[in-house]
């Protein structure tokens, strides 16, 4: 079961989305056309199949504008959905849930159609060891929810941001004179507890930076051949990641070469969302 | 030529990627393998062939890490873009630069993606008098900034919030008992400036709605037989909008049924990033 | 009934009058001369007729200090007050209710004035056809509070800001080349859901704009027989909104004029709080 | 000369006004109508008599849209301004300063309204030694700005917020079960840098709180020959407040009893906007 | 009883505390090693004896991650506590407390460290009717909760920033020219319910600031005879405030000297956190 | 040279700050006392040797409030001053200086009131091979500053959070029935850009660690003898951090153990702020 995230973390991205929606005046159609009273059952339902991802986005949406809003959920973040799956009932106030209802369905959209293309790569080198992680292309304001969502969709994230460890690119090995000058002084500098990964884009490269022993060494647009040399010259005394214009076509064929983990930008830069839909029962 | 949005709009949008880029340590690689004052001269440019739209993120980004940057824009937001094409020429710090990169990246790939999107929906309509026009169906937190890069492909946009504007929708329409009470309920409840458009699913529902006379009539999941028919019983007095299920192949033949506006939720819930890189130069 | 805002637009604004009204230090008074588990039964009263709105400021305001206070509504917002009459009846721990009641009553004053002056110009035109409407002369940080009041007391909201409507001025007027010109650049800019009003200042530009068929005229500082002659000229084409200097006065005969809509600075720009005051019961 | 807030404390004001008129798309009528690089020059006058306050906000709502705006003070705040007189030369990008026009004219209408209020009672009571001062009834989000147009008129400020002086009060007097004990309690609570004010609602209570020397004492609702037996009571010991009711016609009559201080609500609670234009020239 | 601080004013600095904490991903430690529904019994407790402040934070914390956990307080802030006094009994969600621990923790560390440092002052000037008071220097963005923590100590507080009192000192006096003018101006500009302060550095200078009875004086780095001599002079008529390299070495000599108030800046500057722990049970 | 933090991450706190002080009214005593536009000439300067930390916070504190004001560093961040050393020479408006002095002297002086406890630190471990480094025991809000200031005075930082780096701890171990089986979960779950630290409270649960090779060993409250076994039972496999008491007395004899790292919380939670002033020159 995947470790949902806290609702503090959650909560002011629903709150900003619910207020972005609702602008100046609020829902004037709801107000004008639903009485104050009324009360709506309805159900949160996968239109296509897909991965669940979000589900407590949608519920503090509908809770951020009728606190006492009934809610019962069918499934659980990182579950497979069948086209036509129920997600989670809803019985609440009728303008509230009408409000809530497009921030809520953004929300599980965008993160569900993240953790279902996530669960497409993963799926397709199963059973080859490699990992499938993620990049920092992600949307602004969104990062911590979608990389939580493709942790529901069962890979493993890379790291958060510029903070959490160090990447060496091009610029910072023309800063340096070379990568293994790179890692020296990048190694100096870093904590005991942050992890050192160096991008190489030649099989020289790699060499230059095996031997400075770097946690993880990405390997840049290698060729299959290429990739497969890799894993024979490091042996396993480092962790070597496959990057750049990685696809589901392709994926397969990379994870065979034995590299220990492929990052995949399109998992949050080219995802469509998830067709969710709210029907009233 | 599109008119900007204000800088103090996205400002606090490219503040907050960066921020949450930066983490609570800044970028800690380029502040181990690049000097303190040394300067790079780099180039944003299309990888693939797009629409541009962001290009104030990107210069607002790099300003916030370092205030004197040079900026020599090459292109205006809703040009189109060869593959190559240079968009943005900057010299500045190299710290600031790289720490700003993909916060600056991020943003004009998402928009640029949606602009070349919408683009390739409003060239598929060409010369047919239909309008593309986009939904609610954004990534919370970014609506101005999408909404403007859908203006950048070339299409208008459809209401920003539940504020400003009445959609009546079915739900609306089962708690009024109809659609016509519904138009007069929102009508009698709307000021002088708001608009008031009616979804309907027949052409049943469309007859009861033009009695009312709405501004607009959207005509969800027509066929287009029924399109056709619509806009004939319609006579040019209300706006029609075609909604639901457009996609690349089918919206030309849509636009031949003489509705006014197409309306696609796919613009922003399913464009993906358009590939903008910062190379060194 | 008035449609309430939620709760998640109004919440903010209180917190922040209580924030401002509490500092760094809190009620030192009633920290000093009330013991910490007293309570306090009071009731919230107007002390001179008018309208009621902004009953969920208060609301929202005791509960904020303290979650478990008893609160009994005697009063909706939109009802007329007569002096004295009881609004809201509370049991509260008695610290909190005395730091609360500034920010309660600031904000129940302040909307209910609106209110209670709207209502005033909305009785003046009783029986006319015309609406009264408001400005965007509104106090800083509540404009979507302070239109709530004027529909509090009867009237109709002109647009929420520069974005969901166009409405053309001289200056626009100016760079255009006339108001014809203008009304055409802005319709060919405008989605379809969004209105176009423009204003004019003579008959002879009433003409002009009536040509491009606005959605709305706004009639500028004309005499009640100029009025007069541009309702004859406009035969119901277009909605005809009167602007300019108007008072409590004059606004009964600018009513008769026909006009549709008269629009009121004063609504907001000049109305005096309402005189409501929290007694101990 | 007054002194000015320092702009740390009004910008987020100004930005929050900005932000709340832009809405979502910005200025779409002067996007529409008004080129890119058009230049307007402009100038704030007022059109009715009154107190200036309130520049510097007009100042930082124009730069906030135009960095590059020139601006040209003629007056400064607390100054007296004849109808017609001219206040702040402008010329700026066109759209930018269309767009910053509203929020400018709000802020700098409501705050001269205070203080032309403010100065009408300070020039009613001249010459008597009389101070004029204001209460906490000022607008959610505003006090710190409408205290300043308080200064500009020419007043006093009374306590910025709950924490910054104590006040007792009735609700406060029962708790302690008299006047004179709950200013024994406030003793006993307060830092040697806070002032006591106590309020009393007849002589008799006066008698009891001027035994216990507090700093102030506010006598509430007090005809004439009480507050003239209360001035004589005081023989000069502590600072007398008189409140409750205070009109433009009663003022002066209140300040000849002898009184020290006389606190008006009306002066944030009910001043009309000063009525100021921005004109093209 | 010490008055509490109300939860508006201190939740905003227990959120931001758990979310600098929390950062992008949450807890992963919990996360990984702690089941969703695993329930935690658990103690704060003091492991140094100290005096307490705080407890609402670590109380506003957990039920922050855990809206439901049962809190049973054991004492109550200003308590002295022996080394190893339980404080607070917790039952939550296992992850929900782990990940609260530690913004628990610093928040309640750090408050209870300024009480007991405040408390050993007000302790060592037991019986000799001085007071001890704070300063200004304290932590940024703590500054409520750090007086709270002073009060909690059994000291008062001096004034919370730069507006609720006036203290003149050297840079002023140089800019007016002296001390006494230098009260006189400010005098002429302060409101009746604000105190002035000055601060002099030597007994000429004193005479001149008793010449113009200022609220209190501030004997800044008096030597003790000097102090004593201070005292005589000013004969009760002004409060006297003895400042400047104050230890517990040498308060009570001080405290003997006369002297009304004695701040201490060590208070918030200089307290070393209180070790308090959190020990499952 | 210590890499510094983008001031997009320092300005935040540093406005804060000044807000908190500067209240609601501002500094009323230089309102009062100094001329509009009065220029002061000082210098920042040490009043006792120390490491100077947090310059950056003294500037954006002074260009906040004077954008004009005169700069010159004389130190930079991680200097070692010696008492009376000249910091920074400014020349500004002179309200503006005396209104931010506090809040730039309160952020300079805890900023290098840490780096010179971590100094000490530093220093007496010089030449032993082990690192100093911090915990998460800081200020809550000025975590990132805090810990930067910690690289000021020369050592290494921990993990910022919760969420970039994995350390399990006594509950976790409970939860899992054993370190190696904690240690085992982690691993599953973490990314391969996190590293995992195991907590151990005695050589059996060392050895029990050790078997499962996570990155570091948090060696718990370990006396002299057993550290030494520790370090020889792990032959350089792992890295091993000291921790649990540790004071200037202890640390070296704990360092020259071989342990590769030693964590003192006392760096951020008990570090007295460096006495730092602002001299008129």
């Amino acid at each position: 079961m995947i470790a949902p995230l806290d609702d503090l973390l959650i909560a002011p991205v629903v709150r900003a989305a619910l207020a972005e929606d609702l602008g100046r005046a609020g829902d004037i159609t709801s107000a004008a056309c639903v009485d104050a009273d009324a009360r709506l059952k309805a159900r949160f339902a996968a239109r296509k199949a897909g991965v669940l991802a979000g589900i407590d986005c949608a519920r503090l949406a509908i809770r951020a504008l009728d606190p006492h809003a009934a809610l019962e959920p069918v499934a659980r973040d990182g579950d497979r959905l069948q086209a036509g799956a129920a997600i989670l009932n809803v019985e609440a106030n009728a303008r509230a849930l009408l409000s809530a209802e497009r921030a809520a369905l953004n929300l599980l959209g965008r993160l569900s159609g993240i953790a279902t293309l996530t669960r497409a790569y993963v799926d397709a080198v199963a059973g080859t060891g490699a990992a499938i992680t993620d990049t920092r292309k992600t949307t602004p304001g969104l990062r911590a929810l979608e990389k939580y969502a493709v942790r529901c969709g069962g890979a493993v994230n890379h790291r958060f941001g510029l903070d959490d460890a160090i990447l060496i690119k091009d610029n910072h090995v023309a800063a340096c004179g070379g990568v293994g000058a790179a890692i020296r002084r990048a190694r100096a500098a870093a904590g005991h507890l942050v992890k050192v990964e160096a991008e190489v884009d030649s099989l020289d490269q790699l060499d230059e930076a095996l031997a400075e022993r770097p946690d993880v060494i990405m390997l840049d647009n290698f060729s299959l051949a290429d990739l497969r040399a890799a894993v024979a010259r490091a042996k396993g005394r480092v962790v070597l990641e496959a990057s750049g214009g990685v696809s589901l076509e392709t994926v397969r064929a990379i994870a065979e070469t034995g590299v220990d983990v492929i990052s995949v930008g399109a998992l949050t830069h080219s995802a469509a969302s998830l067709d969710i839909g709210l029907d009233a029962v």
